[in-house]
């Protein structure tokens, strides 16, 4: 599914719609300080792991970001969704499940939960597990809309090899699901 | 060292220095695209084992960020520092296990690299692993100039439960690195 990607330009940000700039003022002991940060979307991640295949179902998919560190652009993700709708945080990572990677689920296993980009951004990740097989397969998957995912089956072999391959662009959520993994579900 | 916290308000950003708010534009196999992005420095990371000890260093500092989520605001992380001058990734790091933390040391190991916020920054950044001892300790670390970092020592003893304590704001980093010092070091 490699995408065929051209004519890229980095510009001013027109208008902003999903990462919005901000500044946060505020006192620490009596001295004033500021803080700038892009107020974006909490999200939901999932471990899916495939039981008839012994493999973990992770989302491949171009990241503009990316391209402009790597000229590549592709990364390696957990299934993945942010949260943008009024509906509890498991209804909706199970919905990601079968939008993204084509399972239908009923609950999942709830993980923990963590930040990223504390500096700049704090965005909250809730981190879920569910375990499939081709019972629970209702589609290819692939996202909606103008998404462009490819669903990717990394058999649990080759997973820890995976975690330190450096051409595979990646998160550290993945990396550390795999790793919760290998210490309590295998 | 729990700081006092007053007058917070978040407003528009007047002059962004950190965070530069982008869009890329791009043509995807024929179908013109836009991504709006923050730009944002890459960083370093170190995950330090002290041997005396038997704990991890790590730092708990106020993220104006997850204030704004939670009301509270500190995080416990791996000792870290963005990537803003020439000189080599490793150097930078050595350079921020003595200002953060009050070790000097002289090489590190190199873990993996990783990216987070793929969705809207894309940063990257390098994981390294030292070990110190008493021995090491030049300063009570803190960092410089404005930084109010706290220097904590997690036992390794506790750090599994720590990874799940969600009471405890932390980063992905953080928890990919206890788990890699599991099944690597221990």
């Amino acid at each position: 599914m490699m995408k065929n990607i051209t004519d890229v330009e980095l510009v001013e940000c027109e208008e902003s719609r999903f990462v919005k700039l901000k500044q946060m003022n505020y006192v620490q002991d009596g001295v004033a300080k500021r803080w700038e940060l892009a107020q974006v979307h909490d999200s939901v991640a999932i471990l899916i792991y495939h039981k008839d295949r012994d493999s973990f179902v992770v989302v491949k998919q171009f990241r503009p970001p990316i391209y402009l560190k790597n000229r590549d652009g592709y990364t390696y993700e957990l299934c993945a969704g942010i949260i943008d709708k009024e509906c509890s945080l498991e209804q909706i990572a199970i919905e990601e499940v079968e939008e993204e990677c084509g399972f239908r689920v009923s609950s999942l296993e709830r993980i923990t939960s963590f930040f990223s980009a504390v500096g700049f951004a704090g965005a909250q990740q809730t981190l879920y597990y569910v375990e499939v097989s081709d019972k629970n397969k209702v589609s290819n998957g692939g996202g909606i809309e103008n998404e462009s995912i490819e669903v990717i089956y990394l058999p649990t072999s080759k997973a820890k090899e995976f975690i330190f391959d450096e051409t595979k662009g990646k998160t550290p959520g993945i990396m550390f699901g795999f790793s919760w993994w290998f210490e309590y579900k295998s």
